[in-house]
C-alpha cells in the first residue's frame, strides 16, 4: 500500500512571530508510520483560534507555526497498518491529532477531553517534533484522527464542519438534545453560531437567534432559516420569551451576564457555553435551583461525533456558508475575520493556490 | 370515612413579627375538602429556612406565621375522595402543599418547579387564607402533598428526610447518580450535608467530605462514615484529589469560589448547588468546557421522589442524626441552629409538648 516515493518536504504558510503574518515555509514531514495517513490538502477553514495562536494571545505560541485545523484533503499514502482509509479517499482532520489512549476519556472515546491530547499545530508530536496544521500542501496524521468525508458533501463545505460544526453538534448529541421539536436558542452569530442555527434546524428544532441588536435579523431569519429573533436588550421581548427554551448555545467569546439567558430557559434547560473566556462569568444560585437549570460547556467533539456529524450533514444536505480564498489572501482574510467581516467562514483553497 | 366532629380550632407556635420569636397562637383550619387529609402532628424538624422566614430575611414574611415544613404525623380525618391514605397512617408533609396542576412541571410530576406552587407556610392557599406549618397540633393538607412514612422508619427520624433528605436525594436520582461505585463529594456538613453523606453512602458511593478546616474530620469519618476528608485550603490535598469526583453536592449557604471544587470533578462531573445565595458566584468557562463539566442546582424534590426517598431510607436502614426537643425549647433551638450548634437537625416533639 502507499507510494514509497512520496515527497516528505512540504511547503506551508507559517507565522514566524507574534505579528501573526503568514508566509511560505518549508519543512519535513515525519516518515510514514504504520498508522499514518498522508493527506494532500485541498481546503482548510480559518477559525478564530488561528488568530489567537498565530498572534500568541494565549502566551503559548511556538514559531514557525503553520496554523489550520479545519482540513479537508485526499489520501495519497497509507501506513502499513491503516485499515480505516484508502488511497484517494476524501478525508478530514480537525483540532487534535493525538491522545494518550489510556485515560478515562480516551477509553470512552471522548479523546478531546484527554489531558495529553496533541493539538493539530503549535504542539509537540510523539516524535518530539512540532505539529504543523493545514495551511500546507500535505499533512501526515494518525488514522484515528482522520475522518471520512461522506459522498455528497463538497470538500470546501466540509472544512468548517470539522471544528465549528462539531463544536455545536457535540453538545446537542451528548446532552440528549438531538430530538425534533425542541426549542433552542443560539447566542452570537459568528462561525460557530451560524452553524448552530443550521444544525439545530436540521435536527428539527424551533430556533431563536439572540443578539444584541437587530442588525443580523434578516440574515438569521431569511438566510439561515431561524424561526425567531430576540434582541437581548429589549426587556419586553425577553420577558415574553421567559421559560421558553430547552437550551441555549452561547457562542459569545467575551465576558457577559448570564442571567438574561438563564431566564429564557425552561425547567431543566441547559445553557451551553462555547466561548473560552478567562474573565469570570457570574450567576446567582436561585436562577439554577428554581428551575433545575444547568450551565455547562463542551469542547469540540470526539472523532466518533465528528464522523457522525459529517454523515448527519450529508444526509440533511446541510451546507456551511463560506467565502473561498486563495492562500495569498490568507493574511487579509485573518484581518477581516478579526473584525468579524466574513459571512461566516473563510476557507482557503489550498490545492488551488500556488504555495 | 373520617370523623365529622373533628375540632378545627388548633394551637400552633407562631412568630408575630420579624423578631422571629415563636409563641402559642390559635387559629382555625379550613373545612375538610374531598381531597384533604387532616394530620395530628407528631414531630416537626427545624430547617434553616424557618429562621429566614420567621425573621423576614427575604422580605416576604407575613405574620402571624407558624413555621415548620418537615412534618410527620398521623391521619385523623379523611376527605371523601381521599384514596391514597387511611385513618391512622403515619404520613409526612414537606415544603409545598399546592401547585397549579396544569403547567409543564406539574404535568410531569415535578411540581416543586411549578411557578404557582404553594408553600407549606407563609403563603396563601387556594381558599385565600394563609398557610400555616407543622409547629402546630394539627395540619390539613391535600392528599397529593402527603407522603406515607414506610414501616420501619421511626417518625422522628423521618422528619428531616422530608426536606434535607429529599433535597440531596432528588439530584442524585434525577441526574443518574443513584449508581453504586461513584465517587461523590459533600461540601458543607450541616443539616443537608450530613444527610448527603448518609444517602450517598447508602447508594454505594465513595464519599469525600470537603470542609474549610479539620474540625469535622472525626465526625465525618467515624460517625457519618465518609471515606475521605479534604481540607479545601490545603492546596496539596486538593491537587492530589483533582479530576477524581463524579459529583459534588455543595451545601454552602454563602458566596464562595467555585473553581477549587470544579477542579475536583472528573470529565462530565457535576457541581450541584443547594444553597440559595443571592450574591453572584463566579467561574471561568474553560473550567467547564475542557471537562464538559456542569454547574446545576436543584430544589427539594417532587412528591414522587419524596416517597421513593423514604422507601430507600427505610430499606437501607438509614437514620438521620437529630436532637429531639420540646416546643418550649424551640426559640432556643432556632438560636442554636443559627449558630450551627446542632448535630445535625433539631426535631420538635410536637405531640409530646404542651402547646
Amino acid at each position: 500500500m502507499g507510494s514509497a516515493a512520496f515527497e516528505k518536504s512540504v511547503t506551508g504558510w507559517a507565522a514566524q512571530d507574534a505579528s501573526g503574518v503568514l508566509s511560505p515555509y518549508s519543512y519535513q514531514l515525519r516518515e510514514t508510520g504504520p498508522e499514518d495517513v498522508v493527506i494532500r490538502v485541498l481546503y482548510c477553514g480559518i477559525c478564530h483560534t488561528d488568530i489567537h495562536q498565530t498572534k500568541n494571545h494565549l502566551g503559548m505560541s511556538n514559531y514557525p507555526m503553520v496554523p489550520g485545523h479545519e482540513v479537508v484533503g485526499e489520501v495519497v499514502e497509507l501506513g502499513s497498518s491503516v485499515s480505516k482509509h484508502q488511497m484517494g479517499d476524501k478525508v478530514g482532520v480537525g483540532i487534535i491529532v493525538g491522545c494518550c489512549r489510556s485515560c478515562g476519556p480516551c477509553k470512552t472515546n471522548i479523546e478531546q477531553y484527554c489531558n495529553k491530547r496533541i493539538w493539530t499545530y503549535n504542539d509537540v508530536y510523539t516524535d518530539g517534533k512540532p505539529t504543523q496544521g493545514g495551511f500546507a500542501s500535505t499533512m501526515i496524521v494518525d488514522q484515528k484522527f482522520v475522518v471520512k468525508i461522506p459522498e455528497g458533501l463538497a470538500p470546501e463545505q466540509a472544512a468548517p464542519l470539522l471544528c465549528a460544526g462539531v463544536t455545536v453538534y457535540s453538545p446537542l448529541a451528548h446532552f440528549g438534545l438531538k430530538v425534533s421539536g425542541l426549542r433552542g436558542g443560539i447566542l452570537g452569530l459568528g462561525g460557530v453560531g451560524h452553524m448552530g442555527v443550521k444544525i439545530a434546524k436540521a435536527m428539527g428544532h424551533h430556533v431563536t437567534v439572540i443578539s444584541s441588536s437587530d442588525k443580523k435579523k434578516a440574515e438569521a431569519m431569511d438566510h439561515l432559516g431561524a424561526d425567531n429573533y430576540l434582541i437581548s436588550s429589549d426587556e419586553a421581548q425577553m420577558g415574553t420569551a421567559a421559560d421558553s427554551l430547552d437550551y441555549i448555545i452561547d457562542t459569545i467569546p467575551v465576558a457577559h451576564p448570564l442571567e438574561p439567558y438563564l431566564s429564557l430557559l425552561k425547567v431543566d434547560g441547559k445553557l451551553i457555553l462555547m466561548g473560552v473566556i478567562n474573565q469570570p462569568l457570574q450567576f446567582i444560585t436561585p436562577m439554577l435551583m428554581l428551575g433545575r437549570k444547568t450551565i455547562t460547556g463542551t469542547f469540540i467533539g470526539s472523532m466518533d461525533e465528528t464522523q457522525e456529524m459529517l454523515e448527519f450533514c450529508a444526509e440533511k444536505g446541510l451546507t456551511s456558508t463560506i467565502e473561498i480564498v486563495k492562500m495569498d489572501y490568507v493574511n487579509k482574510a485573518m484581518e477581516r475575520l478579526e473584525q468579524n467581516d466574513v459571512r461566516y467562514r473563510f476557507v482557503v483553497d489550498v490545492a488551488g493556490s500556488n504555495l
